[in-house]
């Protein structure tokens, strides 16, 4: 049986799996993201978590992967194999051939290698395979460092001109808060883990008290991770906790009011927070949606991505395999 | 050649228009809506303004109206012929079997009559015959008592379940004005021309001087409709125009928020107000996208209706000849 390759290239980590035909996870893998230097420090690291995931599976241990085909899931826009302006990646302002630099970095000749929205893959995969069976339409919004979302309309990914989805930059407060992006109250401005991490920094410094960058120093990381925000919460740290709540209220407004343009199905909720968070918060992301939703009687289901942490690196290895 | 009828059905006025295959209007008419009774009374005026058209047009001067069909935009939820809930009409809270009553109001056996979402049908006819016909891709937005919008992606309506299109209450300030609609924040609170002219008789109590509703006496209106927002703005009324600015404002957030989401080639503002004012609006609305518009280095182009007044009910006589 035919093994496939999946990337889920993040701001944080990466992420690699091997895959059977049937889905089935054989190996997986993740290396953090490197924050310095450029697409090609990027890319070794992406060659080198796959090497350790197929090692992880008992593949290419003589050195040839022997995959049927890779996929990634990338930030930023995707164009036949190249990204350009991927935020939260280091140096990657520019457009870089991404499939043809992992190509050479893997040493793999002729194999097919597709690169995808990272967001839009990992939906896919919930439509595909996890939370999303049940419907033809659905909303995936993917709350991590950023605050993203895929689109199923009618059984079939939206993607718009190429720039669908970012439901993170949904206005929730004009002239509100500053935004990662440089806009006022998007939705990420709230929500988004790296502009939470800027705001809970900053309230610190004004004497604010938290033990957020105490734990994120126990726990030897340089930022503020879901695990950390889960920490905090689960400690009752009082700054932690209120930042969270408005996260869930700007989550809760944004979710809405796409929900009220697109009235689909069902909304799903990944990412690293979402998951880490799971079912107790996306019912209160629901909660916070419910004063906004014009249909109101007949709120739309908000499940947790099934899939979990592994849901954008198998839905990469899904861009082998499209739907008939 | 078959002639066709469609009906526009507003919170402020019917309008009717007799079409033929190639959708040139062979008559028109237009009569108030009634602001009191139930839907038997505006199904009414429905068959009476079809009547109106029809002589018009030159038709149905024997009482035999002669249609090969009879098409309704109606706001509300619409299910096979049935209208529910359709806020702005008079006692209008239930379901009403709309399409039955007009058969017996027209007295018309047997002719086909198809009810659509009066917003959707506008943004069809736009789509098919108007300002939209250079895309497969679009959001219409109808600026008037409400703001609603309907879309086409991949060249065909979606609605959702049926409640899509809710752009009106894309929520743009957490916990901001009040709308019409009950909740908090939405475009609608700021730019819905019935929640304008509560807002503007409110400030006008507090002490502010407006000639807007000077104009209105003068005019004889018992609202303020677009045409009275239109001359309040020529003589440079500063309450007026500053709660258009604020309307721009909200629209400019709401429109960029649905873009982000959705990324479709162009926006097309209608609706009593969009159409009214025009161009000059339609720039300004593009002006205060702007600044919330992700993909702001290729802002969509931002077009005037074309059909006008008419695109409602020219929409609404295109039910009964959808696209193959």
């Amino acid at each position: 049986m035919p093994s496939y390759g999946g990337i889920d290239l993040g701001g944080t980590k990466i992420q690699a799996v091997i895959v059977n035909e049937e889905n089935s996870v054989l190996g997986s893998a993740r290396r953090p993201t490197p924050t310095s230097g450029g697409p090609e420090d990027v890319t070794k690291e992406i060659a080198a978590a796959l090497r350790d995931a197929a090692k992880a599976a008992g593949l290419g241990v003589d050195g040839d992967l022997n995959l049927a085909g890779i996929g990634v899931g990338s930030p930023g826009v995707i164009e036949s194999g190249n990204v350009s302006t991927a935020r939260n990646l280091p140096g990657w302002e520019g457009t870089f051939a991404l499939a043809a630099a992992l190509e050479s970095a893997l040493e793999v000749d002729g194999i097919s290698i597709e690169i995808g929205n990272d967001v839009q893959v990992a939906t896919d995969a919930e439509f595909r395979l996890g939370a999303g069976r049940a419907y033809e339409s659905l909303l995936g919004v993917f709350w991590g460092t950023g605050v993203g979302a895929g689109l199923i309309l009618d059984g079939k990914s939206w993607s718009g001109l190429g720039g669908a989805g970012e439901i993170g930059h949904i206005v929730v407060e004009i002239d509100g808060a500053r935004c990662t992006c440089g806009r006022r109250g998007c939705v990420e401005a709230y929500a988004g883990r790296g502009a939470m991490e800027i705001h809970a920094r900053k309230l610190q410094e004004k004497g604010r008290h938290t033990d957020l960058f105490k734990l994120m120093k126990e726990h030897e990381r340089t930022r503020l991770t879901s695990g950390i925000w889960e920490r905090a919460l689960d400690q009752e740290d009082k700054l932690a906790t209120e930042l969270i709540e408005r996260a869930v209220g700007a989550l809760g407004a944004g979710i809405a009011s796409a929900m009220n343009l697109l009235d689909v199905e069902a909304v799903i909720i990944g990412g690293g927070l979402g998951v880490r968070l799971g079912d107790l918060y996306a019912k209160r992301i629901a909660k916070a949606m419910q004063p906004h939703l014009f249909a109101d009687s007949r709120p739309p289901p908000v499940h947790v991505a099934a899939l979990g942490d592994l849901g954008g690196a198998i839905g990469a290895s899904l861009l082998l395999r499209p739907v008939a």
